[in-house]
């Protein structure tokens, strides 16, 4: 028997355009076989599955096209999938979808798998939201009747409808999505897979996987093309995720020879470092001190939404700019970081985080006791009233970000790094991508390096779901940085308290740290 | 992360019952891996698939059972697939069914995973016979508007159908039935895919598949566990089938050292011969002289039925067997085998295979011009009519043994061996299993060998099925065996038929060939 010979556009993503060699009384290999040979030579798979619906289609789908076929591939575990082999027509190219899911809020890009270009992308709240805000308070809810089913229908159905009004805004259907790759934390993997968390948060706190894999969608419930293959990101534990397995293959940090950091600064603060050799990650919800959350005094980025703020101290000038350029309703976390550090430069606030009145002039009003700074006039802001940061929200801050520099003093000296060695720093997350490293520095949340070295990711999670979409090469590489994960577990033992002391002051006891600053 | 330790009785089969070391503060690993990772120690495999339908059972199941589960594996492609991790609960073993799918007729055993022993074993006829009782009138018939649908539907409630009387009888339930096997000849094994054999008789005659892998039991609408996975025998071609492979794994044929004969003969005629080194196969529906088909003239073994047949010619008495040992109704293939070699030996049929008037006595009658021999008269039969075989059954019989000692000697001449070398000489098939190789060499239809030598093999086809679901080292032999048959296409050429005229006689032309007989 002779191998069937082959042409067509190599690709280097999932997607391969072939045309065989049709079949002859010299060369009789079986439809299916003849594909899967040509895909084999194409990929070096060593097993390519072909489910019956696809093999049922398959004999005239070969024929009416004269033997050329567009395939789409994937990997499940040691087998390559054929999702589907349909005719070559270039106006309607097969679609992945890459989805972030947090906790709060759900990115959804859209790729064409042939071109390997994103062609839409939509975020969307969490539908989990409206049964509790946060991780404790949705694993809680697992154990009431039908909990669990409850949380992972509306996240399903979330993540449906999201695909449904993007791929008709494309003017696509469904059955044109391909491919899935999600990256969530262990929590969101496992409501979204319909899997109890209810052993994670009790002792020895284990999860049902770490390694979800490949997945057909059909069995998640997803409506995407029948023979869809999801790939969920694994995790490393309870508190290290799949976003940021994601991350760390996005950034690279796992091919790089010079230690490099990562810190996404989302609902939790997690932090990974390491090299082509080694990786050590660490999340701030396993330290009481970041309960508070770095993120819980700001409000989500939005129209009307103060995201930078600057202050010309002498003529008591306060700069501010709004998402949208629209009078503000409120400040996001990022906007309260530049906040922080605006104060403190005009001495406003102290080393301590505390207001100074007579540096306040005007812009101080006491309530209940408690000192609060107008950041903006009710004359200018969307609702007619003050718009104030209180002690409290600034205390909070000053809690999270000297939580948040502790996170990254503990790990870097459990692995013998210095601070100063750390090139690039990566900073992550759907809220960490929009600070402004010299205000963050500023306050002492995180070191005093070289400005340059601070790299912003964006969603880190998204884009290492959409790297695993545009290069069939990088999925061998997900298990790979999994594996070389260690989790070092924070110990809020005497050392990280008196860490984290010294951290809560501006920018910290220690102002040689930060020279630039001091 | 430790690895997780494991105890519990090594097992050889598809089912391993295991003590998994429950998790702890210092062994976190989740509950997915932990059972991954004894089971990849315990059987060498590289991946573990587990789906999320088990996935969510598993937490508890675990804890439920202090972390002794039974596991039921089976493989698909590259990959390992987890089908259960039940409580170990000796009284109901996972079960595993063997499925013979024959053109006429199917047969199915069921098998104690844990014992690995037989606890079932039944059959029914095709009931796709109804809508055509060969091959081609069913490929043809799929042509019509759902006649493939109509003949799949058939196949697979037939099989359904079966499989819920045989759990009834022994009081368990369908969804014990964790792992099926099935081998069949090509087309049926199309048929129960729902694949359309269309272009399997058209020049160049491809088929959809001919390797059709394991495959998850609800994507092909069998009734058993909802995870149950079935592997269906690989085809060689469109007209070497995977019972014949199935048949080659059950003979050890691909294992020998010195050249073995496999011939099987149901409904075709089909051979392979070989050893560990070289398979070479040959099968006789691709010759006209065998369309009338060996076993035409026959009908079923079943109660009432004549399957054995001794004349004393000298007293002119006649020994007959019929099954259940009842007055007789009809004979069957090995029956008409026997009648034939009797009546050559008593000289009642000339070499030509003509009925000798003289030698008839009583027993000769003629209709229509043409010559009946009684086998047993009026008063002995159950329907109080004389049983009787005719000139032109006896001329189809010459035709059918002449085609079948033809294929013997085009496949032996074709790769240099010589008849005398064969040893064993295995007969299998539901007709060829039944044959006494001493009749069948006197009219000549096998050759003349040492009697010892031939092996009867039963139905090898669900032996071979048999043996995958008792044995998963067997595993990888079934594409080893397929890849290395070489299916020879027998030309009907001068040669043949040169052969074939002079295998027409009794034994033959050349009677040196037999001496035994002459």
């Amino acid at each position: 028997m002779k191998s069937a010979s082959s042409s067509g556009q190599p690709t280097a993503g999932w997607v391969h355009d072939l045309s065989l060699a049709p079949p002859s009384l010299a060369d009789n290999t079986a439809d299916g076989e003849r594909l899967a040979m040509v895909l084999k030579q194409r990929t070096g798979a060593g097993f390519i599955q072909i489910d019956p619906p696809l093999l049922e289609r398959l004999p005239n789908r070969l024929r009416e096209h004269g033997f050329r076929v567009r395939c789409t591939l994937f990997r499940q575990g040691r087998n390559w999938i054929l999702v589907e082999a349909g005719p070559v027509d270039p106006p309607n190219p097969p679609l992945g979808a890459a989805i972030d899911l947090g906790t709060s809020r759900v990115a959804v890009r859209l790729l064409d798998l042939v071109s390997r270009t994103p062609v839409a992308e939509a975020g969307f709240d969490n539908p989990q939201i409206g049964v509790a805000p946060d991780i404790l308070g949705r694993i809680h809810y697992t154990d009431q009747p039908k909990g669990l089913a409850r949380l992972n229908e509306l996240i399903v159905a979330g993540i449906n409808r999201q695909l449904q009004a993007m791929v008709a805004a494309l003017d696509r259907k469904l059955s044109d999505l391909h491919l899935a790759v999600l990256a969530g934390n262990t929590t969101m993997t496992h409501l979204f897979m319909g899997l109890s968390p209810h052993w994670m948060i009790r002792e020895p706190y284990i999860p049902v996987t770490n390694r979800p894999g490949v997945i057909a969608a059909t069995q998640l419930g997803l409506s995407l093309h029948p023979a869809a293959r999801i790939l969920v990101f694994p995790n490393a534990g309870s508190y290290f995720g799949g976003d940021l397995i994601a991350g760390i293959l996005f950034a690279g940090l796992h091919r790089r020879t010079h230690p490099a950091i990562l810190v996404d600064v989302g609902t939790n603060a997690e932090v990974v470092l390491g090299n082509r050799d080694w990786l050590m990650a660490c999340a701030g919800a396993a330290g009481p001190a970041l309960e508070g959350g770095v993120t819980r005094m700001g409000m989500m980025a939005g129209q009307g939404v103060i995201d930078a703020v600057s202050i010309d101290a002498e003529n008591n000038r306060w700069l501010l700019h709004t998402i949208g350029e629209v009078p503000p309703r409120g400040i996001c976390g990022s906007g309260v970081i530049d906040l922080a550090a605006a104060l403190f430069a005009s001495k406003m606030l102290d080393i301590r985080g505390k207001l100074v009145p007579e540096r306040c002039q005007g812009r101080l009003r006491t309530l209940d006791g408690m000192h609060h700074l107008v950041i903006v006039p009710a004359d200018a802001t969307a609702s007619g009233q003050e718009l104030t940061i209180s002690q409290a929200d600034l205390d909070s801050l000053i809690r999270s970000k000297a939580a948040m520099y502790t996170i990254l003093e503990t790990i870097t000296a459990a692995v013998g790094v210095t601070f100063e060695e750390l090139d690039p720093f990566y900073v992550a997350g759907t809220f960490g991508s929009f600070i402004r490293p010299d205000a963050a520095v500023t306050i002492g949340m995180i070191p005093d390096l070289p400005r340059q070295r601070f790299k912003t990711l964006g969603n880190s999670s998204l884009e290492g779901a959409t790297k695993i979409l545009l290069d069939p090469a990088a999925f061998d590489e997900i298990d790979a940085i999994r594996d070389r994960v260690t989790y070092m577990e924070l110990n809020v033992n005497q050392d990280f308290m008196n860490r984290f002391s010294a951290a809560k002051f501006l920018p910290h006891t220690d102002g040689a740290r930060f020279p630039s600053v001091v």
